[in-house]
């Protein structure tokens, strides 16, 4: 099957008629069904898929072991316990990156790294290349962070950089906590943990669509992921009649916060950095009442962790000082907070130069590498051009021929690893 | 029963425990409970409880005409259709006003006026008072509009200036219609209409706290409402990464409203009048995402049509232009939009002599006696002071003094009205 194919393939899975965009939310029929089809494409290549306890899929091509090898034309996919199964103590090469979306998210964000992972595979094989450790394809669980709040949720349970029980009992907009929606999906939260996948992966390597317009060349390698941090601010006022309260007797909180996006962006701008308020919650939200209460996500990136705090701190400090003049009151917390990720020079390089001196960027996106590498695991991404810079959008899109030009370079990469 | 015995158990029924506030959106649980304890209350005093399509209800104290008597202690009332019931041809008083609440609003705003009709009789009935032509106490559904966003829904159905088919055809914010929430309530649609009860209605006065700091004396006259309109402002960008996108490359409408609704602030002080954004809805409402559109919604108070006009007008001029700065959209469509109504000079001046010379004040709240009085009855209201001028809110407060004081009052028009 060619990458053309099963990109259209997997692109038909739960797109919104309307907006033709993606709601695939850790847990949610659309991501299910999106998870299905990869467990049906690993089980028609004979591969041996093993899952952790939050259900993040690594499935193996191992020639060197038998069993599982390229022939194999089973189309029950062997859903092994990781300990003991396909690669046993030898390390192996991973690629793959996520099927989640963010809400109303695009094609491309996390699916173009799996189905290039799959067609690097076929075409490896095609080529009769026999790689001398496992080759792994890996989907991790809801690393957009849609549906629970926490971006890289699956990759963070399995390096063990987020406990179990604060995992399991984190709530969706619904009030369903992460426990919950395991079980509704027939897992056992019980197996939430630490992944033994892990202890297999020798190297990580993500494909993933560039989301800025910084990349000219068809395939880039990353250098680092911008530090980024998720604040809550809440700001606090007095409900009101909206139609015989005096302006000058108001608390009204949406006024704070109101400075504070049009503040958020101008920082961010002087700054160099990215600022936004994209999420917003209003109580009592009537239209007839000047609220009692705003709540706004701030999602901040910058190039240091210098940068990062002091945006912040330029943000909050006029926050307050609008806040004084409001008669409301705001406060800030931090929700998640990721420092600066440098992916290893030397990793980086090697791929540079077996793709001929692609160019080297930073990302300001978080990913599930950034994850593992500060886990200590060797890793590496690569990006695609995105032709627009748009992403978490349905208008998100890369061309064509970047699409295969990325399929070869991960090719390539895999080759070099696994030689 | 004492004005404060009645009060304290109506203020009882469905107070939220952790905001000490209401959430009586028409036809809910909380509003139905109220309803019921009304209807008990009518039954307990022997008053002919009748209603009409939409569920606006009049209880009638009429002695002249024998039957439901002053005397009467039947405990069930009898729910007459309107035509042929109590008051027969001859016209009668109403006074009352509603039960429903805006979202998290306080104990007052409506209840007040219902319990303080339902006083009033009772005080006139111990002095032994003989009304020349019947006393109604009236409650009318979905006042605030919380639920189907319609503000005087059920006055306005009443009065014929809404049409059954528009009014049935509302939707709730899970998507339930006007029609279904009546069938669930176990009211037929198809009666949905002009309401008889209006055809008996010779005067209405409606008593209600008043909802700024305007009155300094415990109770006052009304003299207008002020213009008053709802518009509805969509801001359209375009949805992306919250990460990667430069500032620079974004068109984003969460800063077009930010702004927008710093104008109508800045705006509405300028012109005296008010202007609030208290609702809003955002897409995809995605803390890692800049959002593709922002829905906001403006309620506008002037003195004068003019000044509301003009207010829109500048509000909307500086929206647009911000618009143009971000690349993004605005337009503005008018949800409701209400003329002023000047409740008759004669009428007014007759209360407020009747009062020892009350105070004659605007306001900047609809209520439904502005739609009553638009219709043609002859109409007034009192206002009872609100110490804090909060209003729509769980603080909203008024002394019990006053609200004796507003009983007295409303006893001595009622007496004065029906003499």
């Amino acid at each position: 099957m060619t990458f053309e194919q099963l990109w259209t393939d997997l692109s038909a899975i739960g797109r919104d008629p309307l907006s033709g965009g993606y709601r695939r939310g850790g847990w949610t029929d659309t991501e299910r069904a999106a998870t299905a089809w990869f467990v049906d494409q690993c089980a028609s290549r004979g591969l041996t898929l093993e899952s952790d306890g939050i259900g993040n899929l690594v499935a193996w091509w191992d020639p060197g072991e038998g069993g599982a090898s390229s022939g194999s034309s089973s189309l029950s996919p062997s859903l092994a316990p990781s300990a003991g199964a396909a690669g046993g103590e030898r390390k192996g090469v991973v690629t793959g990156s996520h099927l989640d979306s963010v809400l109303d998210g695009g094609a491309f964000d996390g699916p173009l790294g799996v189905v290039s992972a799959l067609s690097a595979v076929d075409q490896l094989r095609a080529e009769g290349f026999q790689p001398s450790v496992p080759i792994g394809v890996g989907a991790f669980v809801e690393e957009e962070g849609s549906r629970f709040g926490m971006p890289c949720l699956g990759s963070r349970v399995a390096a063990g950089v987020l406990a179990p029980e604060k995992a399991l009992a984190l709530q969706d907009r619904t009030g369903v906590s992460l426990a919950a929606a395991l079980e509704a999906a027939g897992t056992d939260p019980a197996g939430v943990g630490p992944s033994p996948l892990l202890d297999k992966m020798g190297t990580f390597v993500e494909l993933h669509v560039e989301q800025g317009r910084a990349l000219t060349a068809p395939v880039g390698v990353a250098s680092s992921i911008w530090p980024h941090g998720r604040f809550r601010f809440t700001f606090s006022g007095e409900a009101n009649h909206a139609g015989t309260t005096l302006m000058e007797d108001r608390h009204d909180p949406m006024l704070t916060y109101a400075m504070t996006a049009l503040a958020a962006n101008k920082q961010a701008r002087l700054a160099g950095a990215r600022a936004t308020f994209g999420r917003l919650s209003v109580e009592p939200n009537g239209t007839n009442a000047v609220p009692s209460e705003v709540t706004a996500w701030l999602d901040a990136r910058a190039a240091s962790t210098e940068i990062l705090e002091s945006l912040l701190e330029a943000i909050t400090r006029q926050a307050t000082e609008r806040a004084d003049r409001d008669g409301t009151t705001v406060s800030v917390t931090p929700e998640s907070v990721s420092p600066v990720v440098d992916f290893p020079a030397g990793l980086r390089d090697r791929l540079s130069g077996v793709l001929d001196g692609a160019p080297i960027l930073p990302t300001g996106a978080g990913h599930d590498a950034g994850v593992f590498s500060d886990a200590g695991i060797p890793t590496a991404m690569l990006f695609v051009r995105n032709p627009t810079g748009i992403s978490h959008s349905p208008a998100e899109h890369a061309e064509m021929d970047d699409c295969l030009a990325g399929v070869d370079a991960l090719a390539a990469v895999l080759k070099d690893l696994a030689k």
